[in-house]
């Protein structure tokens, strides 16, 4: 199984630790090794050399210099050079055009794709996933929504027999990890700082403060789970800079940030934003760093889903699982 | 997909059900239809004819004339049929021989196995699960541990990268629910003859509130998440009788019948029976007709899965979920 990877960030090099760790556990699994054939960060995209072990890649990317892993290459060589799968761990574009473009020329020569880079799937879906899915190729996309907590796979491969009827999770940890410090008293600047210290926020954090990294991921849920072809701007959506303080810290500690999709007679009754929970609801039982959903449906009965902590491992565990998946089907064929 | 279904109870029965119910989803999902081609209960086997609907073997079975739906046949003819999996949703037998002995005769002939009954499994792992594998065949029991809560496809699937390195459980639905009913009050027989009026506890109740069933799981939890060959005979228990009522109505509502494995350094620590949880403790806040547990994993972190209320039609839609799995292997093959 060769891959591409675009992007050595937190996700991006826990991707790699994880292979590195993993002894002969993941073969014996998949049946297959994971060999990293290009990495690519903002400096550029590296051909790696043979040879060149996985902790030779995580040395060289703390000593920002990926380039003494091998030659430069551009996208192109890349897509031409016949690997399995391409995956992206890069921070998301704004209007995911850059993604669409590399997604789709893989996509045209038979490259399968994992991504945890929502933007592509939320603002370019029916671009992306009808066209692969046409052509015979996988678009895995575990990662992108609730972190490292499974959800897609888990649709597919524990609740095979079941259509999802009603889905509502907590699955942006940012947003509600600052709620929480601004109800204890916290400003929310403040807030914001604690939550980049634990490295629960990115330096760049608006995106999910705002709502929309949880409107992202609830275009991605709502097309996945309920067989949709939304884009972003069919999404409404609310985020803290909205929200009365006065109101929040009124509210006890009820309050959140969670996406609610219902399917009732075949339309689809979507909310992401701030809402307040009832007391006993699981979702409140959820601690600080987790994330967690509960879906419904029509075999499986009610079932429910969290982590005790997320953060970069866990996303990239989510990452290299839909690498085996695939690896799973490519052996077979 | 063809296959012969051991066993018409309240499981077997639903399994028809949900087949009966899905529509192209089934089809659209695992890429083959699953065709019942044989159905036994207690009255025998039979080769079900050609045309016979799903609907019409739940009539049959109403009517307890399964001979209705076509010729009788013994478990040879059906082994030696072509099948493509059998599928063993039986009720236990004390020592597991009469399964052991189908399960080797249907791994001789490369037919693939999906059971929801645990006996086989818990005593005799050891010339079962490595004996398929060893010939290439699937072996595949999602059913037979915490009913229709995802577990062995949510680790090997959801969790691909990970190695499991704790489990903690409630995974047996009768021994907590009647356990529940005589805190508040109510007696032993009282309290399992409500189980019973409730479906959640069978006509001969002992291997449950003995804790019989949950060292059945256990086993097969040992070997299935930490790769072990234990038996039954490797486990201690301990069940209701054995409880003294003052004491379970002194310890206030903390008192559970659970699971609990940790491998510490290559070593299993395993406990099954009663244990007063912790204020707090995930599976404290499991509803009473509620299954779930939590896996600690080396690198998807601290997972919790769970139900809202377990009953015979998610115990099939685990059961026909295996046989998804198996239907996309077989049709890569």
């Amino acid at each position: 199984m060769k891959v591409a990877i675009l992007g050595l960030g937190n996700v991006g090099q826990n991707f790699i630790r994880i292979l590195s760790d993993s002894g002969g556990h993941i073969r014996e699994s998949c049946g297959s090794d994971i060999e990293v054939a290009f990495v690519a960060d903002s400096s550029g995209i590296v051909k790696v050399d043979q040879g060149r072990t996985y902790a030779n890649i995580l040395l060289a990317k703390r000593a920002q210099n990926i380039r003494s892993l091998g030659e430069p290459v551009t996208i192109e060589q890349v897509l031409d050079s016949g690997i399995d799968a391409l995956i992206d761990v890069s921070s998301a574009s704004k209007d995911g055009n850059r993604e669409l473009e590399i997604f789709r020329a893989a996509i045209d020569r038979g490259i399968n794709i994992v991504t945890a880079n929502k933007s592509p799937l939320a603002l370019h879906w029916a671009e992306i996933v009808p066209y692969a899915r046409n052509r015979g190729i996988k678009v895995l996309f575990e990662a992108t929504v609730a972190g490292g907590v499974p959800l897609f796979n888990f649709a597919k491969y524990s609740c095979g027999p079941s259509r999802v009827v009603k889905f509502r999770g907590i699955v942006s940890l940012t947003a509600n990890y600052v709620l929480k410090m601004m109800h204890s008293g916290t400003s929310f600047e403040e807030a914001v700082r604690k939550a980049q210290e634990m490295g629960v926020a990115e330096t760049d954090y608006t995106d999910d403060t705002s709502g929309l990294d949880g409107a992202r991921k609830t275009v991605i849920l709502a097309n996945a789970l309920f067989d949709r072809e939304f884009s972003l701007k069919d999404i409404r959506y609310s985020g803290i800079p909205e929200v009365d303080l006065t109101e929040l810290t009124s509210k006890g500690d009820r309050l959140r940030l969670f996406t609610s999709i219902t399917s009732e007679n075949e339309a689809l009754e979507i909310s992401t934003g701030f809402g307040l929970l009832d007391q006993g609801d699981f979702l409140l039982s959820l601690e600080e760093s987790a994330l967690g959903y509960e879906i419904k449906t029509d075999n499986n009965g009610v079932l429910r889903v969290s982590s005790a902590h997320d953060g970069p491992r866990e996303t990239a565990a989510a990452v290299v699982n839909d690498v085996m998946i695939l690896a799973r089907e490519v052996k077979e064929h």
